[in-house]
């Protein structure tokens, strides 16, 4: 298996990139084809011990910025290391199977959806993510990619998660909802009704609407909603997670008898932070372009650039496009 | 001051909404007047010693439920607890000063909007939401009433959270912004471009976007955003905190040390709760109709009633409305 990584992307690229990168040829059975500027990424990778023939650096001397407007970026920066990554998976199918980055997540969208295409009988991307849950995994589309959807792009992301929770989370027959602010059928805006509505009328596996509060619990395993509403859903949690982990900090200073405390939790804290840190189970695909392109929190740590790498594998080995092609044809 | 309650609403009506206003009329200089059957209201209060003359009882037949479609009860239930209650602050302003409800909050807003109007210059209305931050209290407006707004309504809610965040939370010149999927000016859907155009040209406080990540950390006074949006951050929120304190107790379970550790830390643990506890705020203004109305989250507590007949005083007490008033009238 050969994974082009995005050796430019990131708030900490290409060091944290590189890391992970080194991280993951060790760990998998996988080579990698790092795409950047050819002497930062050596200057990173003098700094390891790794077998040279199972990584490839590929040249490309520009860089899209994590801030530079997406589709300006795209046309303009057409030697930027995503351009040149996804132009390399789109060109060489038999040699390369995935494209992982954790830079600017508007330009990857852009670039894979121009380059790669769409697959058959999806018209718009969405980026998924997996998430904890009390149960089980769970997987939240879209994070970002479609802030402004029609019901039939969700329906198409419906069967896209679906295929992507029985393949790569092993979920059988996993049950789909719609994020909405009230259960019944009738809640809503008039976007989220006839979504209801289509998704019930199509989906085999549609238990309907779910509210947020429920996102965690695992009522759901594959929770549909339009990219604004999605990420805005992930970045709260984000938000209050380093909040309330921040407020327990200032709190737990004032008392020693608190410090102590912590100390002895600190193995089941710790327990429940990996748990809860959603760069364990592989940040997240972008579904519905023709390829396996692989988004990264843009302040990925070497950890999670590794993590997203197997998450590619994984994507890779259970064949999800073709198998995602096959779910989507009847339907479209 | 007289404050009319909604004795029927909520999860635990009319058990928590009695012994909350029991609990207020013990704490505050003020007097209730309980809308609901009358029996069942009777019934309650036997089990409470309590000042007999500063509670009213007002006789509703009628009762609301939790799910009942919204504007088809407010239609067909005219006796409900609900629309008693206010058409009775509609119809005595001398006498009344506010009305709390637990209840349906789509009938609240619908009762509230039909008998008590709007304010001028206010097309539609708002429920605002104080919420704990790392640094101080902040608003944030709308979590439900109004899902598909225009952007003048994201610049009159504002307006009001504004006024809002100085009046009653002491804010001086709280700082405004837009609830968005990105910082940057172009960022989101063609409507949160729209709105973040026009707040930027109409309001002197105004940040720019605010990123769902920062609703906590006490970045920005007045987080504005639509009813379904609003609804999906604070909901996330909710079931995020109850999903990693449930997390948190099954991991603490396993081990005798970290059990050990939970108790020293336990007092530290309970003021972090009870900070993040947005009940002990007041729960959440329903703000640009005209009359002070508020609305308690449905799981209620007799404290998180006593909490909001609080903040409906607090409203009073700053003449809420007329200075709402004034400052929407010479920017619409």
């Amino acid at each position: 298996m050969n994974i082009i990584v995005d050796a430019m992307g990131g708030d900490y690229a290409p060091e944290a990139v590189v890391e992970g990168v080194v991280q993951a040829i060790k760990e998998f059975d996988v080579k990698i084809a790092l795409i950047g500027i050819q002497e930062r990424v050596e200057q990173e990778l003098r700094k390891y011990d790794y077998p040279h023939e199972r990584i490839q650096i590929v040249h490309a001397p520009e860089v899209v910025g994590m801030h530079d407007p997406a589709t300006v970026t795209i046309r303009k920066k057409r030697n930027s290391s995503i351009s040149v990554g996804i132009e390399l998976l789109k060109n060489s199918p038999a040699q390369y199977d995935a494209f992982v980055s954790a830079g600017n997540t508007g330009a990857v969208v852009a670039a894979s959806t121009i380059y790669l295409g769409m697959l058959p009988g999806v018209e718009r991307p969405g980026i998924g993510l997996v998430i904890p849950t009390l149960t089980r995994l769970a997987f939240l589309i879209d994070v970002g990619a479609n802030t402004d959807p029609k019901p039939e792009h969700l329906l198409q992301s419906s069967l896209m998660a679906k295929v992507y929770a029985q393949e790569v989370l092993g979920i059988q027959d996993p049950k789909i909802g719609l994020l909405n602010i009230g259960e019944e059928d009738s809640k809503g805006t008039d976007f989220s009704k006839d979504a209801h509505h289509l998704m019930k009328e199509r989906l085999s596996n549609f238990i309907g609407n779910i509210e947020a509060n429920e996102i965690f619990t695992g009522t759901c395993d594959c929770i549909i909603c339009d990219g604004f509403v999605g990420n805005i859903a992930i970045k709260v949690s984000e938000g209050l997670m380093e909040s309330a982990a921040a407020l327990l900090r200032r709190e737990i200073k004032k008392s020693p008898l608190a410090m102590l405390g912590a100390v002895l939790m600190k193995s089941r804290l710790n327990h429940v932070r990996k748990y809860a840190d959603y760069t364990e189970y592989g940040s997240a695909p972008l579904l519905g372009v023709n390829g396996i392109v692989m988004i990264s929190h843009g302040r990925s740590s070497p950890k999670a650039i590794k993590n997203a790498i197997r998450a590619a594998m994984r994507e890779v080995e259970h064949n999800i496009i073709s198998t995602m092609i096959k779910e989507i044809s009847p339907a479209s």
